[in-house]
């Protein structure tokens, strides 16, 4: 089969690790060129990657005849906008999440999508790391019986540098961060989530409001089967990238830890210390891969992708959802119809 | 000094673990009679653990010149009204959770107690346990900056027998299990909790629905310092009594966890396994020994209790919000004035 | 049944626990006295466990008419001596370890004991940890397959004083702390112990080189059965209690660990820390109170004791090649007849 | 600076991951060609790895002027002779452990390295394991004092099939599952074995007696320095890949140890169940690319390897010990002048 010929639009450190993985790891794939606003980013990158190709913009991106998929890894701010642009130029899409940050805006490149008649894929790449994975298989196999609370904590560890604030380009705590527990919670659950109760707090970093954002909240979910459950974001818990997923099923409980990023413990008169893994590229290393490789091989063969701009339409609801509750004080309802 | 003679209201589980433990591990107590409605579980109690005397009933313990304080061990429902007769006897109280199932009953008790002029103090015994303690000392030292998110999980393994909610003699899920979390919360956020939103579920086990109870809540709190939270409870988790408890901060998170009962571990070809305390009587032994050591030294010099009064009302205030909340879907905000 | 009256010959640390687990935890005993040489410290305890009786040696206690079991916890070097007197004295004995510290003392001990028809138990608590049991329990159910590798681990916190060393009560490295594994060798891999291959040091402790005792010791062990193993012992790790087992067998191995002390974590920049068990009374705490209660309801209903003087003496018999293997640099043999 | 020119020689499993991670991950190389005597697999390799050129022997690959180093991954058996044959070719070499399966050809092979003036690194990969460095750095900044007892447990999951035995291609125990161990002991400690005792046992596999071979050993090290330790070995454990080694420090211990391959945590009824990692190749998986990228890059600047033609000649030397006391029955000298 041939190669496909793949191009990453917006290499900062999501982008390059896509790039590189599909350089290096992907055979299926051929990494024809990258794109950043940041020329000089593009072109170091292109460098390091020894690819003959790079540009300033989407534009010259999406003319070149000899790509056929585009990963789409600019700030959350454009992906709506890039998926609609990339999909009128005829390329396959694997959009990083959130897919927008506004369901009308998800609509919009849904709609685009769907017209052109690409494939598009949403990049909730916890979906292919071995433990989540693991955990889907028991469910569906019974093993813990019905699943009754779903938990989710989702802690990083560095307070991102205001300037990020300022210039406005990614989403929000509940789009940029819990929105991977949002899009766990249905797919693990396998079912949808009605309505949500969210606090939010910008303690500790009160600067933060002045651009809208906050450091932590706690959403409680209400699935409509029945089944409740809880998602924690916070954005500076110092010690690391502390990710805990639970599945509380009706016979046993299926947990996804926190990970050692060494196998290195020191017992000294303190105690018993170990490290922990410290970043999502490090703990998801695996899965980023996978990601990337089985999106290669969906569009190679025609399948229809295992993570749909449905699902990225219906996490954003949920954030969206979430959002309004914590402003406003009361559950609210998640937006169920895409149109 | 003197022995304080102490007597013991309701010998089940809970009580026959007091009257052990006073009986036995409290050489500044005195242990000398046991009451329970049923005269023959008593007997059999008082026969186990070499004790003179023991009675059908309340009335004829209160009447004891021998005894100044009383470890009241009945069922949830008679709690308040057990304070309140022990209060009017001149005897010294400790209380087990919840001190009642509603605040008026709450109110009602602490008046009785405050007229008596007696020592009540409330069995949150969690606050008794190395870990607790050590991170609540860690918490006042500064050790993990503000704190800013309160986490708890209280798993139960085996579901109650449906007897027990026929005879309606203990308080529902959050007056009973989630209402330690709610001790918790207030102690070691070192502030009060303003306002909560809730679901609850009867998944898994319906029929607990006709006795107006459920099988598992999920509880966001907002602390009036602006922290937030969120409190888990589940009696039917099946693999073990998994108690947890984070504290985030702005520097670092303490956490307390889940244990194994044992040290031992088994590793075959389907992995590396261990198993898991199985009862509060377990995870806590030793903290109901300090519990109620502390609580027969405190009478005996005459200092205010470490858990009082006022904390078991608004214990019970939080989790009448929360019920409140889980029951007409919104926010509920939690009872500030005692009277 | 009428309780057995016990008495505790020396009360150190080691005394002192057996004497508050004889008088508060074990129903079926009756404490009667203490002896100490120190009959200060005999008072004291006397005093605090409310006893009548407490004496400055042994000859009064074993005159008593009333206790007919002795608790032998006077140190090391007089054990033998100790269960020598008892059993002419016709009382039963529970003796901590090590029976002696030569084979020829243990061959004189279990002489008068078999003379007197008393009942002799040797205080391998061990065998009374849960971990420890399951793990003798899951062998026997074949649950790992055939044992081929014997393998232990015992450190200890602290360095023990100079102070001891020169009093000279108490036995080297392999009789007071390695003679634990030596015990578990056997019982848990049901066969005996062949030859010993040791080395040893002195390094960070030269000092006590002029005791004639080590700081370290590796023992490689060859069993009758061609099983192998090692047992690695060190007094002076800083960092805790900790000892831990592990039977690796061909189907799977089971692990006796080393766990927290408290159920608190914290974690912060510097990785994810808890605390580790300290000491042994704080390990084995429950193992303890088991074993005493089964010797008292050993002796009370006159079946042999769970641990024999065989297993003592056998024990010895390890530490005393594992000795001159380490001081003559060569294999050597354990001695296998008992006279 | 030119991109060096490496070449594989042996594609088995370990020839193939380096290969591999030549090909994708070590952009300071190219990849020119793979070599193996069966050159249908030599075929297969260059095809997956889109590689131009394969060979199906040493002879045609020695002989390429594109080639300017060579990854030796052939059976143990051939190791020596391959080392001595690409030093004579003047290409510089990393070679999988062991160097050799006696001292004498490790001799040879060592001679033939420095007649030849080429670099040669003996594949000792843990030593790049993130976990083994930190351990190594804390030792070095004196963190846990002065080490004092060296540990180390190496287990395998599966074993190796009666065949490899027949064909007497690989090293027994000591020399290619021990050597790993025989080498962290002098890294680690930094300091040289002065003697062993050993024993090693068939227990479990009794058939592999046939061919010279043990299931399992212990070895016990006296270090120079007077520090001891132990290595266990053993090839069946059926639970994982389990290495693990702690440095006993007179301040603390450095443990690495055995890790989850996945995050996941199954809590049933029967506990908690995590897997565990099943091979060395997912184990070390990033130490063998920071392995072979070392080597490249220290080819290309011309230091001194990181580990050295001596290193692999120390290791084997100890291995050698190690047979002669298992199968002597007695303490045995590591050899230490290397000619």
């Amino acid at each position: 089969m041939a190669k496909l010929g793949v191009a990453v639009l917006g290499v900062g450190e999501m982008g390059q690790r896509h790039a590189a993985n599909l350089r290096r790891l992907v055979p299926e794939a051929s990494l024809v060129a990258v794109a950043d606003v940041d020329l000089r980013r593009a072109r170091q990158v292109a460098e390091e990657l020894e690819l003959e190709h790079c540009h300033g913009g989407a534009e010259a991106l999406l003319e070149r005849k000899d790509v056929q998929a585009v990963v789409i890894a600019v700030p959350d701010k454009f992906h709506a906008e890039a998926v609609r642009a990339t999909a009128q130029a005829g390329k396959h899409i694997l959009c990083e999440k959130p897919l927008a940050l506004t369901l009308d805006d998800a609509a919009a490149a849904l709609e685009a999508v769907e017209k052109a008649g690409v494939c598009l894929q949403v990049g909730f790449m916890r979906r292919y790391d071995p433990a989540y994975l693991s955990a889907k298989k028991r469910i569906e196999a019974g093993e813990i019986g019905e699943p009754i609370i779903f938990k989710a904590i989702g802690r990083d560890r560095d307070d991102p540098p205001l300037s990020l604030y300022e210039a406005a380009l990614n989403g929000m705590l509940f789009f940029n961060s819990s929105i991977h527990e949002f899009d766990l919670a249905r797919w693990l659950m396998a079912g949808e989530v009605a309505e949500v109760q969210a606090y939010s707090t910008v303690l500790g970093r009160p600067e933060v409001a002045r651009f809208g954002d906050i450091v932590a909240g706690v959403v409680n979910l209400r699935f409509r089967s029945g089944a409740i459950g809880n998602v924690e974001s916070y954005v500076q818990c110092q010690y690391g990238y502390d990710v805990r997923t639970e599945i509380v099923g009706s016979k046993g409980t299926l947990a996804v830890g926190h990970l050692s990023e060494t196998a290195e413990v020191v017992l000294t008169a303190s105690g018993r210390r170990h490290d922990l893994v410290g970043h999502s590229l490090v703990r998801f290393a695996d899965a980023y891969v996978s990601e990337i490789r089985d999106f290669v091989q969906t569009v190679q063969v025609g399948r229809p992708p295992r993570i749909t701009g449905e699902d990225g339409w219906r996490a954003v609801a949920i954030a969206e959802s979430a959002l309004q509750s914590s402003e406003q004080s009361r559950p609210v309802p998640v937006r169920d119809r895409l149109r």
